[in-house]
């Protein structure tokens, strides 16, 4: 079953990028189920797009296949590909969107794509999401093998993204993204967070503010608190409850998270 | 036929969170058609999701089921509800989100919905549309039947919102919405307005201005004239020709808006 | 093969709007895909609308209807129309907004949509988009003739927008739209460029700036260059290297440019 192909792009919806797309797709499978994942990631972010879809694809059945167009260098060296792991197939450029996701897949094959047989006829050096990388999702829904589409390669490019590290009893890590409601989500995860600080009690600090209410969800913060939690992704959050955690700290991408024992001295 | 699952949730498209949704539905039942409501809700306004939900669903055939989540107190204490109608399935939190649809459907049942087996295995409680509502809506989808979900009940929260009301021969009412063209609708729907006025003319005042013009369609107003209208929900709207009524008269969610005699003397 | 209906509308997706049209859709014929092009066309804006479409329109399979809304006369004069070229059939109001997809259909038939029979009981004024399009759409995807839905015409209204031309070797033209990246797009297309310049290298003038770099794509572009290119859909845009040429220039939709043989004096 190859019947679902996602589609996560920084293309935005104002514009025809996005559906002539799936015209593409639907010219040539049209019984496919087209679903999306964003195409609200910002311009050029690859960084954003490798998370939110690392976010989004795990909950995709079997044989779903994943394309993700965030591609500033479209037209230039970079490769097109496609990788084939136990559940699913990702195609996009080789740029590092895939980085994150597929920390968490087992990876069958890697397939730099050249077949242009499989491509559109004309080929744009500039909309490769219509021309090369939504006609191979739609030929591999019909069953195409993969290594019919290209040649295997063995390295593709990985994001240099900053990973949490723990130092003398304490977590540093950094805002990596910031939601729709001002939720600010740090890298550091729940398993890291045990880790370290076992049961005990933690607190956290975020320019100059220190919070230090971890709690299971949302409801249980009062009016107006700032609190922090593990969030659906297993990351550890800061949010406010009712309102804006960004507005209210001042926060941005890339901010410093420190998280140590609580009470802590400085 | 109960193949067309509706989804309405204050999510935004930025993040992972809709597409996480969708991949647990279709891992379910990879044959329901799913189709957006809107995911532009502003953040955490039941009645915004309320006021949505109940223009859009009457639409959608026999059998939909309808998923909304705006839900602030997600993961405390609120519970998790399906409706069943003569006509539809309604699920998400029983936070006053489904008030407004359901005044004009018959209930069959109400159900607190507490039978695990039918939700994802880990429930995060930050995200119950993904872990609870989306895995429930694919269920029913299915087949099952909704006892099977959980345990009757008979009271679901209402949402308290003021209704328009008629004093010495005037409409009292508000602005609950104002849509993407800047047109500001009322709470004061048609029946209303002939029960009190017949078929007398009327005019209109909000804030400082009175507006004298009812007319049948945007394209009978004159260039820039602010006119009134019974829009496509039979609900009394304030409209700008070819602009923004909001920007013209400063106009917010909440404003109180009186309908009188033409020329009513003050 | 009918069973494909896109959507194109200046309606947003935070209202209900769009979705009443799907919801109208699917209760006639459950089996049909409805893919979006675009609900974010600015409002009222029939060019803009009618780019859209003609971007994305043709990369959909033989057979596709189109529906596409921005209806700033909705319920006045204009005339709701079905046009049926060799390969799509197109539905929405006669206000010119199928003018620029046309140019390369070959039409067959148009239709002034007059049978109440296969538009929704209850007509409102103002959202003809779902109570006349909509149905209209979903009757035709059911494989109703198009004959049956009204009267033939023999004229639909034309857009009157300014074609580039050519004048003393210089190619006049302006900016037609702007993308999400801040791309400016010119309705300067590559063939007028051939004709006029040849092979010969050529600037491009816009407010005061000169542009002399045609390159093959984005990626070709130094970090921080302004730079033009031929785009996907075949017109010439000006663009800067991971960022925004809209701001850089302060351009607007509407502004002038003009091309030249490269070091021209003035």
């Amino acid at each position: 079953m190859r019947r679902i192909i996602t589609l996560l792009t920084d293309f935005g919806t104002e514009d025809s990028y996005v559906s002539a797309m799936k015209g593409v797709i639907i010219s040539i499978n049209p019984d496919t189920t087209i679903i999306d994942i964003s195409h609200q990631i910002p311009p050029q972010d690859i960084m954003a797009g490798a998370l939110i879809l690392s976010q989004a694809a795990p909950f995709f059945p079997k044989g779903t296949i994943h394309i993700a167009v965030v591609d500033p260098d479209v037209g230039g060296k970079r490769k097109p590909i496609l990788i084939e792991t136990d559940r699913y197939f990702f195609v996009g450029p080789d740029n590092g969107i895939f980085s994150i996701v597929l920390q968490r897949e087992k990876i069958k094959q890697k397939i730099h794509l050249t077949n242009k047989d499989y491509f559109l006829r004309h080929i744009s050096s500039t909309f490769h999401g219509r021309d090369i990388f939504s006609p191979i999702a739609a030929y591999l829904s019909l069953g195409i093998e993969p290594a019919v589409l290209g040649k295997k390669i063995k390295e593709i490019k990985e994001l240099e993204f900053k990973k949490p590290y723990a130092k003398n009893g304490r977590i540093i890590g950094q805002i990596i993204h910031i939601d729709r409601f001002g939720n600010l989500i740090t890298n550091i995860d729940e398993g890291l967070l045990k880790r370290v600080f076992k049961n005990k009690a933690f607190e956290i600090k975020i320019g100059g503010n220190i919070i230090k209410r971890l709690i299971p969800s949302y409801s249980y913060a009062k009016k107006d608190e700032i609190i922090t939690l593990i969030g659906s992704s297993g990351l550890l959050e800061i949010a406010k409850r009712d309102a804006d955690a960004r507005q209210e700290l001042g926060a941005e991408k890339g901010d410093r998270v420190e998280v140590r024992l609580r009470d802590t001295a400085f």
